[in-house]
Protein backbone atom coordinates (compact mmCIF):
# COMPACT_ATOMS: atom_id res chain seq x y z
CA UNK A 1 0.00 0.00 0.00
CA UNK A 2 1.26 3.53 -0.55
CA UNK A 3 0.75 5.36 2.61
CA UNK A 4 1.08 9.18 4.34
CA UNK A 5 2.59 9.14 7.58
CA UNK A 6 1.95 12.27 9.14
CA UNK A 7 4.30 13.44 12.20
CA UNK A 8 6.82 10.95 11.13
CA UNK A 9 9.34 12.34 13.00
CA UNK A 10 8.20 12.31 16.10
CA UNK A 11 8.51 9.28 19.17
CA UNK A 12 5.24 7.78 17.80
CA UNK A 13 6.05 8.25 14.13
CA UNK A 14 9.32 7.08 13.92
CA UNK A 15 8.16 3.97 15.81
CA UNK A 16 4.99 3.71 12.77
CA UNK A 17 7.51 4.57 9.85
CA UNK A 18 9.52 1.79 11.43
CA UNK A 19 6.33 -0.69 12.10
CA UNK A 20 5.39 -0.10 8.47
CA UNK A 21 8.38 -0.33 6.44
CA UNK A 22 9.12 -3.97 8.04
CA UNK A 23 5.37 -4.85 6.43
CA UNK A 24 6.87 -3.38 2.88
CA UNK A 25 4.69 -0.83 2.42
CA UNK A 26 5.62 2.42 0.23
CA UNK A 27 5.56 5.28 2.67
CA UNK A 28 5.90 9.20 1.99
CA UNK A 29 6.49 10.90 5.42
CA UNK A 30 5.37 14.60 6.11
CA UNK A 31 5.65 16.62 9.11
CA UNK A 32 6.38 20.62 10.00
CA UNK A 33 10.44 19.82 8.93
CA UNK A 34 12.48 16.68 7.92
CA UNK A 35 10.04 14.54 6.06
CA UNK A 36 9.48 14.77 1.98
CA UNK A 37 6.54 16.82 2.57
CA UNK A 38 6.45 20.08 4.69
CA UNK A 39 3.21 19.78 6.55
CA UNK A 40 1.20 22.58 9.10
CA UNK A 41 -2.08 20.07 9.87
CA UNK A 42 -3.47 23.54 11.78
CA UNK A 43 -3.62 25.34 8.58
CA UNK A 44 -6.31 23.70 6.16
CA UNK A 45 -4.17 25.33 2.97
CA UNK A 46 -1.23 23.29 4.32
CA UNK A 47 -2.74 20.19 4.18
CA UNK A 48 -3.98 20.96 0.70
CA UNK A 49 -1.00 21.36 -0.28
CA UNK A 50 0.42 18.16 1.04
CA UNK A 51 -2.50 15.82 -0.23
CA UNK A 52 -1.98 17.63 -3.52
CA UNK A 53 1.89 16.83 -3.67
CA UNK A 54 1.42 13.41 -2.23
CA UNK A 55 -1.41 12.15 -4.60
CA UNK A 56 -3.61 9.08 -4.09
CA UNK A 57 -2.70 6.81 -1.31
CA UNK A 58 -4.51 3.95 0.20
CA UNK A 59 -3.54 5.23 4.13
CA UNK A 60 -3.33 8.24 6.18
CA UNK A 61 -1.89 7.76 9.64
CA UNK A 62 -1.50 10.96 11.72
CA UNK A 63 0.63 10.89 14.76
CA UNK A 64 0.99 14.38 14.66
CA UNK A 65 -0.68 17.14 17.41
CA UNK A 66 -0.23 19.13 20.44
CA UNK A 67 -2.19 20.85 22.94
CA UNK A 68 -1.19 23.44 26.14
CA UNK A 69 -0.59 21.23 29.35
CA UNK A 70 -1.93 24.03 32.16
CA UNK A 71 -3.72 23.39 35.63
CA UNK A 72 -7.30 23.94 35.04
CA UNK A 73 -7.32 26.95 37.08
CA UNK A 74 -4.69 29.09 34.97
CA UNK A 75 -6.37 27.73 31.81
CA UNK A 76 -7.66 30.41 29.11
CA UNK A 77 -10.32 30.69 26.87
CA UNK A 78 -7.50 30.92 24.28
CA UNK A 79 -5.36 27.61 25.57
CA UNK A 80 -8.66 25.36 25.05
CA UNK A 81 -9.09 27.35 21.17
CA UNK A 82 -5.31 26.32 20.55
CA UNK A 83 -5.94 22.68 21.64
CA UNK A 84 -8.81 22.08 19.81
CA UNK A 85 -7.28 23.60 16.64
CA UNK A 86 -4.12 21.97 17.09
CA UNK A 87 -5.37 18.08 17.95
CA UNK A 88 -8.64 18.01 17.13
CA UNK A 89 -9.15 20.27 14.20
CA UNK A 90 -6.32 19.17 12.58
CA UNK A 91 -7.12 15.85 12.20
CA UNK A 92 -10.67 16.31 11.56
CA UNK A 93 -9.88 18.44 8.72
CA UNK A 94 -7.08 15.76 7.24
CA UNK A 95 -10.27 13.55 7.04
CA UNK A 96 -12.63 16.08 5.46
CA UNK A 97 -9.96 16.86 2.89
CA UNK A 98 -8.42 13.44 2.30
CA UNK A 99 -12.02 11.62 2.35
CA UNK A 100 -12.73 13.76 -1.28
CA UNK A 101 -9.66 12.91 -2.97
CA UNK A 102 -8.89 9.59 -2.21
CA UNK A 103 -10.15 6.00 -3.33
CA UNK A 104 -12.88 3.80 -2.08
CA UNK A 105 -11.07 1.74 0.23
CA UNK A 106 -7.95 4.41 1.90
CA UNK A 107 -8.29 3.98 5.78
CA UNK A 108 -7.55 7.17 8.13
CA UNK A 109 -5.80 6.54 11.39
CA UNK A 110 -6.02 9.38 13.91
CA UNK A 111 -4.07 9.96 17.35
CA UNK A 112 -5.79 10.48 20.37
CA UNK A 113 -4.37 8.75 24.21
CA UNK A 114 -5.93 7.92 27.46
CA UNK A 115 -6.80 11.12 29.02
CA UNK A 116 -9.87 11.06 27.20
CA UNK A 117 -11.26 8.09 30.10
CA UNK A 118 -8.34 8.68 32.55
CA UNK A 119 -7.50 12.15 33.02
CA UNK A 120 -4.20 13.38 34.72
CA UNK A 121 -4.25 17.16 36.67
CA UNK A 122 -2.52 19.94 33.91
CA UNK A 123 -4.17 17.63 31.13
CA UNK A 124 -8.11 19.60 31.08
CA UNK A 125 -7.42 20.40 27.02
CA UNK A 126 -5.56 17.02 26.10
CA UNK A 127 -8.78 15.46 27.62
CA UNK A 128 -11.00 17.33 26.07
CA UNK A 129 -9.74 17.02 22.26
CA UNK A 130 -8.97 13.44 22.66
CA UNK A 131 -12.44 13.17 23.48
CA UNK A 132 -13.53 15.05 20.44
CA UNK A 133 -11.70 12.76 18.19
CA UNK A 134 -12.62 9.36 19.26
CA UNK A 135 -15.98 10.53 19.38
CA UNK A 136 -15.51 11.90 15.16
CA UNK A 137 -13.52 8.65 14.77
CA UNK A 138 -17.14 6.87 15.85
CA UNK A 139 -19.19 9.21 13.98
CA UNK A 140 -17.08 9.65 10.75
CA UNK A 141 -16.82 6.11 10.21
CA UNK A 142 -20.81 5.50 9.38
CA UNK A 143 -20.17 8.45 6.40
CA UNK A 144 -17.17 8.21 5.21
CA UNK A 145 -18.02 7.85 1.20
CA UNK A 146 -17.13 4.72 -0.43
CA UNK A 147 -15.55 1.97 1.49
CA UNK A 148 -13.08 4.09 3.51
CA UNK A 149 -12.64 3.31 7.11
CA UNK A 150 -11.15 5.49 9.92
CA UNK A 151 -10.20 4.78 13.39
CA UNK A 152 -7.91 6.11 16.04
CA UNK A 153 -5.24 4.96 18.16
CA UNK A 154 -5.42 5.55 22.02
CA UNK A 155 -2.40 4.70 24.16
CA UNK A 156 -1.38 5.43 27.38
CA UNK A 157 1.84 6.88 28.34
CA UNK A 158 4.93 5.31 26.23
CA UNK A 159 7.68 3.60 28.29
CA UNK A 160 9.94 6.08 26.39
CA UNK A 161 8.51 8.98 27.42
CA UNK A 162 8.70 8.35 31.06
CA UNK A 163 11.42 10.26 31.77
CA UNK A 164 9.08 13.73 30.42
CA UNK A 165 5.67 12.27 31.50
CA UNK A 166 5.96 10.04 34.05
CA UNK A 167 5.46 11.92 37.37
CA UNK A 168 1.96 13.21 35.51
CA UNK A 169 1.37 9.58 35.12
CA UNK A 170 2.28 7.74 37.94
CA UNK A 171 1.11 4.81 38.57
CA UNK A 172 -0.32 4.37 34.67
CA UNK A 173 1.32 1.50 33.42
CA UNK A 174 3.77 2.86 30.58
CA UNK A 175 3.66 0.65 26.79
CA UNK A 176 6.44 0.29 24.38
CA UNK A 177 5.69 2.91 21.52
CA UNK A 178 6.39 -0.01 19.35
CA UNK A 179 2.85 -1.49 20.46
CA UNK A 180 1.05 1.83 19.53
CA UNK A 181 2.91 1.58 16.38
CA UNK A 182 1.24 -2.14 15.66
CA UNK A 183 -2.59 -0.34 16.75
CA UNK A 184 -1.74 1.64 13.26
CA UNK A 185 -0.96 -1.35 11.47
CA UNK A 186 -4.00 -3.19 12.56
CA UNK A 187 -5.50 -0.07 11.50
CA UNK A 188 -4.45 0.30 8.08
CA UNK A 189 -4.45 -2.99 6.91
CA UNK A 190 -7.09 -4.89 8.75
CA UNK A 191 -10.64 -3.77 7.70
CA UNK A 192 -12.20 -2.62 11.18
CA UNK A 193 -14.02 0.81 11.28
CA UNK A 194 -15.21 3.23 13.89
CA UNK A 195 -13.00 1.76 16.54
CA UNK A 196 -10.40 3.62 18.77
CA UNK A 197 -7.54 0.67 20.04
CA UNK A 198 -6.96 1.31 23.43
CA UNK A 199 -3.12 -0.42 25.18
CA UNK B 1 -29.89 26.76 46.97
CA UNK B 2 -29.57 29.46 44.34
CA UNK B 3 -29.27 27.92 40.53
CA UNK B 4 -28.73 29.62 37.42
CA UNK B 5 -30.71 27.40 34.54
CA UNK B 6 -29.42 28.53 31.01
CA UNK B 7 -31.07 27.45 28.28
CA UNK B 8 -34.42 27.95 30.58
CA UNK B 9 -36.58 28.06 27.63
CA UNK B 10 -35.68 24.86 25.49
CA UNK B 11 -37.50 21.61 25.70
CA UNK B 12 -34.83 20.53 28.37
CA UNK B 13 -34.79 23.92 29.93
CA UNK B 14 -37.90 24.11 30.35
CA UNK B 15 -38.27 20.91 32.15
CA UNK B 16 -34.88 21.42 34.18
CA UNK B 17 -37.02 24.66 35.44
CA UNK B 18 -40.12 22.41 36.26
CA UNK B 19 -38.32 20.17 37.93
CA UNK B 20 -36.43 23.07 39.97
CA UNK B 21 -39.48 24.46 40.58
CA UNK B 22 -40.85 21.44 42.72
CA UNK B 23 -37.73 21.47 44.78
CA UNK B 24 -37.81 25.15 46.37
CA UNK B 25 -34.84 26.21 45.07
CA UNK B 26 -34.37 30.05 43.88
CA UNK B 27 -33.85 29.94 39.96
CA UNK B 28 -32.29 32.51 38.13
CA UNK B 29 -32.85 31.77 34.21
CA UNK B 30 -30.70 33.13 31.31
CA UNK B 31 -31.07 32.32 27.60
CA UNK B 32 -30.83 34.15 24.17
CA UNK B 33 -34.31 36.23 24.89
CA UNK B 34 -37.37 35.81 27.32
CA UNK B 35 -35.17 34.87 30.89
CA UNK B 36 -34.23 37.00 33.58
CA UNK B 37 -30.58 37.38 31.97
CA UNK B 38 -30.06 37.47 28.23
CA UNK B 39 -26.54 35.33 27.07
CA UNK B 40 -25.16 34.39 24.36
CA UNK B 41 -22.90 31.40 25.54
CA UNK B 42 -20.70 31.52 22.55
CA UNK B 43 -19.48 34.86 23.49
CA UNK B 44 -17.06 35.17 26.67
CA UNK B 45 -18.23 38.77 27.20
CA UNK B 46 -21.60 38.03 27.32
CA UNK B 47 -20.79 34.85 29.92
CA UNK B 48 -18.81 37.71 31.96
CA UNK B 49 -21.51 39.59 32.29
CA UNK B 50 -24.16 37.26 33.00
CA UNK B 51 -22.10 35.88 35.95
CA UNK B 52 -21.84 39.13 37.77
CA UNK B 53 -25.66 39.78 36.88
CA UNK B 54 -26.21 36.36 38.64
CA UNK B 55 -24.22 37.42 41.02
CA UNK B 56 -22.91 34.15 43.27
CA UNK B 57 -24.83 31.01 42.90
CA UNK B 58 -24.55 27.56 43.96
CA UNK B 59 -25.19 25.68 40.74
CA UNK B 60 -24.74 26.40 37.24
CA UNK B 61 -26.97 24.10 35.04
CA UNK B 62 -26.30 24.52 31.60
CA UNK B 63 -28.97 22.83 28.84
CA UNK B 64 -28.16 25.16 25.96
CA UNK B 65 -25.94 24.89 22.98
CA UNK B 66 -26.49 24.21 19.18
CA UNK B 67 -24.31 22.35 16.58
CA UNK B 68 -24.82 22.08 12.79
CA UNK B 69 -26.33 18.79 11.08
CA UNK B 70 -25.07 17.76 7.76
CA UNK B 71 -24.03 14.60 5.87
CA UNK B 72 -20.52 14.20 6.34
CA UNK B 73 -19.71 14.50 3.01
CA UNK B 74 -20.93 18.24 2.97
CA UNK B 75 -19.86 19.23 5.82
CA UNK B 76 -17.26 22.40 5.64
CA UNK B 77 -14.17 22.92 8.14
CA UNK B 78 -16.03 26.16 8.90
CA UNK B 79 -19.25 23.89 10.14
CA UNK B 80 -16.82 21.85 12.42
CA UNK B 81 -15.67 24.78 14.17
CA UNK B 82 -19.34 26.51 14.34
CA UNK B 83 -19.97 23.35 16.22
CA UNK B 84 -17.44 23.35 18.94
CA UNK B 85 -17.75 26.95 19.53
CA UNK B 86 -21.53 26.41 19.66
CA UNK B 87 -21.94 23.89 22.28
CA UNK B 88 -18.04 22.69 23.78
CA UNK B 89 -16.07 25.85 23.85
CA UNK B 90 -19.45 27.63 25.37
CA UNK B 91 -20.01 25.32 27.79
CA UNK B 92 -16.32 24.69 28.90
CA UNK B 93 -16.24 28.50 28.97
CA UNK B 94 -19.27 28.49 31.28
CA UNK B 95 -17.26 26.45 33.86
CA UNK B 96 -13.86 28.61 32.85
CA UNK B 97 -15.06 31.61 34.45
CA UNK B 98 -17.85 30.19 37.19
CA UNK B 99 -15.11 28.15 38.33
CA UNK B 100 -13.35 31.71 39.72
CA UNK B 101 -16.49 33.33 40.44
CA UNK B 102 -18.03 30.78 42.37
CA UNK B 103 -18.10 29.51 46.16
CA UNK B 104 -16.56 26.16 47.57
CA UNK B 105 -19.32 24.17 46.51
CA UNK B 106 -20.74 24.94 43.66
CA UNK B 107 -21.61 22.46 40.25
CA UNK B 108 -21.76 23.08 37.50
CA UNK B 109 -23.91 20.91 35.00
CA UNK B 110 -23.75 20.38 31.03
CA UNK B 111 -25.02 18.80 28.66
CA UNK B 112 -24.46 16.65 26.46
CA UNK B 113 -25.66 13.53 24.53
CA UNK B 114 -26.15 9.72 23.00
CA UNK B 115 -24.59 10.68 19.65
CA UNK B 116 -20.91 10.53 21.64
CA UNK B 117 -21.49 6.77 22.04
CA UNK B 118 -24.13 5.81 18.90
CA UNK B 119 -23.70 8.09 15.98
CA UNK B 120 -26.42 8.89 13.03
CA UNK B 121 -26.01 10.18 9.97
CA UNK B 122 -25.55 13.65 9.77
CA UNK B 123 -24.35 13.92 13.13
CA UNK B 124 -20.60 13.95 13.02
CA UNK B 125 -20.19 17.55 14.16
CA UNK B 126 -22.67 17.10 17.57
CA UNK B 127 -20.77 13.23 18.08
CA UNK B 128 -17.31 15.38 18.21
CA UNK B 129 -18.54 18.69 20.04
CA UNK B 130 -20.25 15.88 22.89
CA UNK B 131 -17.26 13.31 22.99
CA UNK B 132 -15.03 16.89 24.01
CA UNK B 133 -17.71 18.05 26.07
CA UNK B 134 -17.85 14.93 28.17
CA UNK B 135 -13.76 13.81 28.46
CA UNK B 136 -13.49 17.62 29.48
CA UNK B 137 -16.24 17.06 32.15
CA UNK B 138 -14.04 14.06 33.15
CA UNK B 139 -10.60 15.85 33.64
CA UNK B 140 -12.19 19.34 35.05
CA UNK B 141 -14.13 17.09 37.73
CA UNK B 142 -10.27 16.29 39.30
CA UNK B 143 -9.11 20.00 39.30
CA UNK B 144 -11.54 22.09 39.94
CA UNK B 145 -10.93 24.55 42.88
CA UNK B 146 -12.06 23.98 46.35
CA UNK B 147 -15.03 21.78 46.37
CA UNK B 148 -16.58 22.38 43.28
CA UNK B 149 -18.13 19.91 41.36
CA UNK B 150 -19.12 19.02 37.49
CA UNK B 151 -21.06 16.67 35.63
CA UNK B 152 -22.62 15.89 31.76
CA UNK B 153 -26.23 15.25 31.45
CA UNK B 154 -26.02 12.92 28.19
CA UNK B 155 -29.81 11.79 26.82
CA UNK B 156 -30.69 9.91 24.21
CA UNK B 157 -33.80 11.68 21.79
CA UNK B 158 -36.37 12.64 23.76
CA UNK B 159 -39.71 11.49 23.47
CA UNK B 160 -41.35 15.14 23.04
CA UNK B 161 -38.60 15.46 20.32
CA UNK B 162 -39.34 12.14 18.12
CA UNK B 163 -41.73 14.35 15.73
CA UNK B 164 -38.83 16.57 14.68
CA UNK B 165 -35.76 13.94 15.56
CA UNK B 166 -37.53 10.53 14.83
CA UNK B 167 -36.62 9.54 10.94
CA UNK B 168 -32.77 10.32 12.58
CA UNK B 169 -33.22 8.31 15.75
CA UNK B 170 -35.27 5.30 14.17
CA UNK B 171 -34.75 2.41 16.57
CA UNK B 172 -33.67 4.60 19.36
CA UNK B 173 -35.54 4.24 22.61
CA UNK B 174 -36.95 8.14 23.59
CA UNK B 175 -37.04 8.98 27.07
CA UNK B 176 -39.22 11.68 27.98
CA UNK B 177 -37.52 14.76 29.03
CA UNK B 178 -38.58 14.76 32.35
CA UNK B 179 -35.81 11.84 32.81
CA UNK B 180 -33.09 14.24 31.76
CA UNK B 181 -34.55 17.13 33.84
CA UNK B 182 -34.06 14.79 36.92
CA UNK B 183 -30.84 13.59 35.82
CA UNK B 184 -29.82 17.37 36.53
CA UNK B 185 -31.52 17.31 40.00
CA UNK B 186 -28.96 14.07 40.77
CA UNK B 187 -26.04 16.28 39.83
CA UNK B 188 -26.93 19.56 41.42
CA UNK B 189 -28.61 18.13 44.67
CA UNK B 190 -26.18 14.64 44.78
CA UNK B 191 -22.16 14.87 45.58
CA UNK B 192 -20.79 13.30 42.64
CA UNK B 193 -18.52 14.49 40.29
CA UNK B 194 -16.60 14.17 36.78
CA UNK B 195 -20.05 11.62 36.25
CA UNK B 196 -21.93 11.28 32.84
CA UNK B 197 -25.48 10.73 33.53
CA UNK B 198 -26.78 8.73 30.72
CA UNK B 199 -29.83 7.73 30.12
Amino acid sequence: MKILLIGANGTLGSAVHSALRKRDHQIVTASRSGSDISVDITDPDSIRSMYERAGRVDAVANTAGSVPWKPFTELSAQDMRDGLTGKALSQIELVRQGSMLMGGEASFTLITGVLTRDPVVTGSVASTVNGAVEAFVRAAAIELPHRQRINAVSPTVFAESMDVYGDLFAGFQPVPVAVAADAYIRSIEGRQTGQVYTM
